[in-house]
């Protein structure tokens, strides 16, 4: 066997995404040292207590002493201040990388501060549940998922492909794109969906007619899914929609013209209309269960878990 | 063993509802004798080929001879029509049921085309799939789900008992509630969201910038949710929308309104408005857990289903 590609990786940050890697990074040999660490307390102790690491220590700073990766996994509002607290505390030739839901804010944040000599990678692995904290992490979650690296021209080819064999080691496909392309496709397929589904259960969680119990009770008519979304990360989601905020904006307000227009389909009672545009979106369906990014389970796969749960 | 309760029942509509009912029903022995009809050839050539029913018939009327309890299991739009067809050809004292999303538009269909002396206990299961036709269904699709009855004033205790008992021997739970409340509420649970997750499919299927490819490889990231529910049948959606009409665009409404104030608070960077309004939309999903309307899986129950699958 091969020594690890890696010698030393250092996690700031130790969610769901980092805790996964770590657990992947593991059980892979991927790296000979896995050092990390979080700004909570609490978190920085469960993850001794669950040995995510080979050592958690208690700053950034310390953690990226000596590792040949860092991976910032923080919300993408804290990538400024987690930037300036390792800059003067990086390897030379080290590579840092990221797995933020926005990119090119990240880049703005964490570029200006790298020193002389250090690589920036920035990467986006598109898998994700609806759970967080370093307790939630498991090592399959990047098998058959898709990461986006959005590198920087003039960054070291050697660098980039270090992050991507990473990736493609922990399971994942992996995409190259420029950031700005990055954040408008989230934007449609990601951030305006969650924003949707956080307003849906807003608007349930409002209406005074409807009782919380019966939202809660009737919710298996597509309600539920809405508020499976909804339970993500709050943290996690501010930062994405202030840190990706035009897009957003934009995909929002194509959505509201769009929701107009079949919402006097309704008023009108124009029946074709409606049958012909229900129709065209089954066909996206189909594409995305061809391309396994989703399982064709009736009943929102729940059948089959409770009969093995 | 006792006589099963029912001696003959007949289902008008042989789809993903119909077609579980009848597998629930074989299974419990919950009547002697099915007896089932479909508008489409195609249809009833599939339910004699998988030997659904006892008897597939042509047509309605004779589906409906002879049986004591009827399921209207046709999209709400086509109840009207149902109900001419069958009206003349009802057992007398046999109890009319159906399974429609809308109940205040069906009620005002069926209930003054029925005979003297014929029973009309209007009944929705909150429950289904994505999928649809009669290889869709199967025999725990209601099984700790929740079954809405809408009794009429003045309908014979016994009737409404029956068709309750119906349901619960399907293991579905039971609960009574005026009409109109009814579709308020699944205009809140079901009929807006899925507005909603059509709209949002409809608005990626348009967008030039972001090709076909782009919205199928990452939509793990919240969109496949979406596609899913936009999967639902096209006529059946159609009619919910255009009979719940008042309903819907109220919620839409409300949701639209919703969602502008969000919007807002993301364009001036309202951060800690997000935050507030992310972290209480976490508490229905908890709810929904504790009620067992949903399971805790990670990664939206795909995991599990893939190592099972």
């Amino acid at each position: 066997m091969s020594a690890p590609a890696i010698r030393r990786i250092a996690f700031i940050g130790l969610g769901l995404i980092a805790s996964s890697m770590c657990r992947a990074i593991r059980e892979g040999g991927l790296a000979a040292e896995i050092v990390g660490t979080a700004r909570s307390a609490e978190t920085r102790e469960t993850a001794r207590e669950i040995g995510l690491c080979n050592r958690v220590v208690d700053t950034p700073a310390e953690a990226v002493a000596g590792a040949d990766v860092v991976v910032l996994a923080v919300p993408v509002g804290a990538m400024d201040a987690v930037a300036a607290e390792i800059a003067g505390h990086l390897a030379r030739d080290a590579i840092v990388t990221d797995v933020g839901s926005v990119k090119r804010s990240v880049i703005d944040q964490v570029l200006p501060q790298l020193p002389e000599g250090v690589h920036f990678v920035p990467a986006h692995p598109i898998a994700g549940t609806e759970h967080s904290g370093p307790r939630a992490g498991f090592a399959e979650l990047f098998e058959g998922r898709w990461c986006i690296l959005t590198p920087l021209p003039g960054t070291e080819p050697e660098a980039v492909e270090r992050i991507e064999r990473l990736w493609r080691d922990m399971g994942a496909m992996v995409d190259r794109m420029d950031p700005e392309h990055h954040d408008l496709v989230l934007a449609v397929t990601s951030h305006a969906p969650h924003l949707i589904a956080y307003t849906m259960v807003g608007v349930a969680d409002d209406l005074r007619r409807v009782t919380d119990s019966e939202v809660i009770k009737y919710s298996a008519a597509g309600f539920r899914d809405f508020t499976r979304i909804a339970a993500s990360d709050p943290t996690m989601w501010r930062d994405v929609f202030l840190h990706n905020k035009e897009a957003t904006l934009e995909i929002l307000g194509r959505f509201t013209e769009e929701l107009f227009v079949l919402q006097r389909a309704i008023r009108e009672g124009d029946g074709e209309f409606l049958h012909d545009y229900f129709a065209r979106t089954r066909a996206i369906r189909r594409g995305i269960i061809e391309a396994k990014q989703d399982v064709d389970a009736p009943d929102f796969g729940r059948v089959v878990l409770k009969k093995n749960g």
